[in-house]
């Protein structure tokens, strides 16, 4: 193991770990990182630092630090910010490592804060020891089952690595990525911070896709060359916060970060491959695609669509997002035109509505889908599909015949699904079958654009 | 009655309707709109003409339109293009004042279908009857039961009035525009057309938000005084679609509709205090926010947020769309500063994390947001709320203070919630109490935007 390697270990699968500062309550509410671990099915050691009481959630305490009797991997500390030097000093001394430092107070609040910081900084890496933070839910790996937070979290072992400057991105995982894997909030980033963990969650194989939210940036070339591998092996999804003149000022009070300008982070990101998004259901959308589907290796895409008015907006999307219509084969076309009514020209966008009307929707659904996946001008296929009551649906089984064509596709199929029914079936796609559902057609054309681009650069820089 | 409500009583609420065209099939599949109408509990007669069943769905049928012994408000006809002009004939004899006719294959198709456009629209008029379409699904109308679609739709008696020009919108409704109350697809819009649409929802009382997708504007300077009184009543939001170069072409080939320059159209809507969106998920976010919220009366935002991080993505967004962060009185800083431990800045965004630590999330929370609710710099707010499982989520209360102050509000609050449990809490929110929820950060700011946007036209215009 090399030094990055031993660190990553005692941060993110310690063999053991002392809680400084645990409330003596258990249950909900009580916030116990101790009862969130045990519930996790943590299979380390865990000690608990407590002044008074001799017992909490059944292990039993030491009244400091330096009574500690056992060698420990790593501490979380979250005592009132004035007693963590003290702290940190006896954590050097008993040769502990690794600290996680949860409080707030420090370079995000006031000049004792930042001066307080400064010192725990000084005396931790003169002692050899590193710290996660200050102001952080720490870590989270579902994987070894270890997590360091006193919020409770789900735990869900999904290859998506997530680096953060906010426990947001933790509680929240849900709504931003959908999940989460391993979670690395840097908080304040004092010492260990962006490059560290992307360096850790990088080159770990059980991590399929890699999101950062960065409030700034520091360390720009070391970091500009590490993403720049990384984004080889992985893409690496970045949702950069403080982009405007306001929020830039507030990231400096909240993790006491310096924004930077946004442009930077734009030049970052292109040299590195760094995928931006501006926007939260982009970053939620993006992560699955790339989980759940094959490259985009182009541009062109093939519209399958029950209705012209989608098709037009998936156009003016396209437009607005540097996707092209793909030109179909005249022998694709030509199937579909002979199963369409004479008047109805068929082009792409797709619309097959009159088509089926004559010939019913698995058929005609599934001629048009196999068409535009076996067309070699053809990158991406987006879909329209018809999410209907159940004796409905059996009539209009443009899901079916999604769900079929999709296992064995090597092109991306992204779908929308309208009607009544949508939701429900929306759950069902992402459980079976291996297309993607969005929420909204414009989602669709910016998830596959953004693929695209991933792609380009890998292809350009590999 | 004039002449206009006489029309749209033929059209919405028809005494007694026609369907020319039926297939003999009922049940799931058959799309058999005589059984949708059955299934909405419509109370008028029910004729259907077909040339060879005697019975259809226990109606007994009429061989030709001209058979027909009773006087009807509307027809509805669903046969092969070709057959059509001859139809019209033969209705107009009947003087049948309303058609809907829903085929494809006219304008939106070859040189044909214009030319038979062309000849029943002069059919029609000449014997002082009108026409819904071609292309069309026709009209929705939950309050008086009546619809026309062959396609099932759920009966919602919401004020949501929808004008489109694609049957998407019907079917689609929960995923544009979260539901609909009347809808109107004007299809090609061979005669009645966006005026006539927006005339009849935009003054009727059960209607207080007006959506319109269009791939066209016609009769520029009539659509604008229409538009403009209409939004002195309530607000009209379009969605244009075709605005693009690609778009475009592919509308003039779907409703034979010429888009026009997007400039134009944003200058219309402009003039007339139209709300546009490009994007669909802010299309329902907007038409929900209107129904639910007090008016937005200026750009001024309090931000409550657990979460520094979050507070910084709203600066970013409101810095983009046009809002700013309220300044907040001496007074509610001071409130909240003395919750919070004294090296905890409070200003706007207020992160109340580090009070509520200290003093619990229900009482900060609360004091949090009547500040907020109550400095009169302040016209709107925004919530960032936890939703977790039910046994944390006493202890983090967030929810249930904003429900317990939206009730009584003068000023919209929206919020968004993030946690394991947010989905579940954001459908209880949206049936209890008076704030809005929305699935994005963003998603917030854009909605109070558009909202603010709608009031200062109003203002100004009354």
């Amino acid at each position: 193991m090399n030094n990055q390697d031993r660190l990553k270990a005692l941060f993110l699968s310690p063999r053991s770990v002392v809680f400084v500062g645990v409330s003596r309550n258990t249950g909900p509410g009580a916030l116990n990182p101790v009862e969130n671990l045990r519930a996790w099915g943590y299979k380390g050691d865990i000690h608990i630092v407590h002044p008074h009481a001799t017992h909490i959630a059944g292990v039993e305490t030491v009244p400091s630090v330096s009574k500690l009797n056992n060698p420990v991997d790593l501490a979380v500390i979250a005592t009132p910010r004035g007693t963590i030097p003290e702290i940190v000093r006896e954590c050097t001394e008993k040769r502990i490592k690794a600290l996680i430092v949860t409080n707030q107070g420090f370079s995000d609040a006031d000049a004792k804060g930042k001066e307080l910081q400064r010192q725990i900084v000084k005396t931790a890496l003169s002692g050899g020891t590193r710290i996660l933070g200050p102001n952080t839910l720490g870590v989270s790996n579902a994987f070894d089952g270890f997590m360091s937070s006193f919020m409770p979290l789900e735990r869900q072992e999904l290859p998506i690595g997530v680096v953060c400057q906010s426990g947001v991105f933790f509680v929240g995982s849900s709504q931003f990525t959908g999940g989460m894997g391993i979670g690395i909030d840097i908080g304040n980033g004092c010492d260990l911070g962006l490059v560290e963990s992307v360096a850790w969650l990088g080159y770990d194989n059980r991590i399929k896709v890699l999101v950062i939210h960065a409030e700034g940036i520091s360390e720009g070339k070391r970091f500009v060359d590490l993403a720049k591998d990384v984004s080889l092996r992985i893409p690496i999804i970045a949702l950069k916060t403080g982009r405007t003149p306001w929020g830039a000022k507030a990231a400096l009070s909240h993790s006491g970060a310096m924004a930077g300008e946004d442009r930077i982070f734009d030049a970052v990101a292109h040299k590195a491959g760094i995928l931006r998004v501006d926007e939260t259901q982009e970053l939620r959308d993006l992560v699955w695609g790339f989980l759940r589907l094959p490259p985009m290796r182009g541009r062109r895409i093939a519209v399958v669509t029950l209705t012209g008015a989608a098709g037009i907006m998936l156009l003016d999307a396209m437009y607005s997002r540097g996707l092209a219509p793909a030109g179909l084969s005249n022998d694709a076309l030509k199937t579909l035109q002979d199963l369409s009514p004479p008047w109805m020209p068929i082009s792409n966008p797709m619309d097959i509505w009159p088509a089926l009307m004559k010939n019913g929707m698995q058929k005609v659904y599934g001629i048009a889908l196999r068409e535009a996946l076996a067309d070699p001008d053809v990158d991406g296929v987006l879909c329209v599909a018809l999410g209907l009551d159940r004796d409905h649906q059996r009539f209009f089984s443009s899901v079916e015949e999604i769900q079929r064509w999709s296992m064995e596709a090597s092109k991306p199929i992204v779908v929308w699904v309208y009607g009544s029914h949508a939701d429900e079936i929306r759950i069902r796609m992402h459980e079976h079958g291996r297309a993607m559902t969005v929420p909204t057609l414009e989602g669709g054309v910016k998830l596959l654009s953004k693929m695209a681009q991933y792609e380009a650069w890998r292809r350009q820089h590999a």
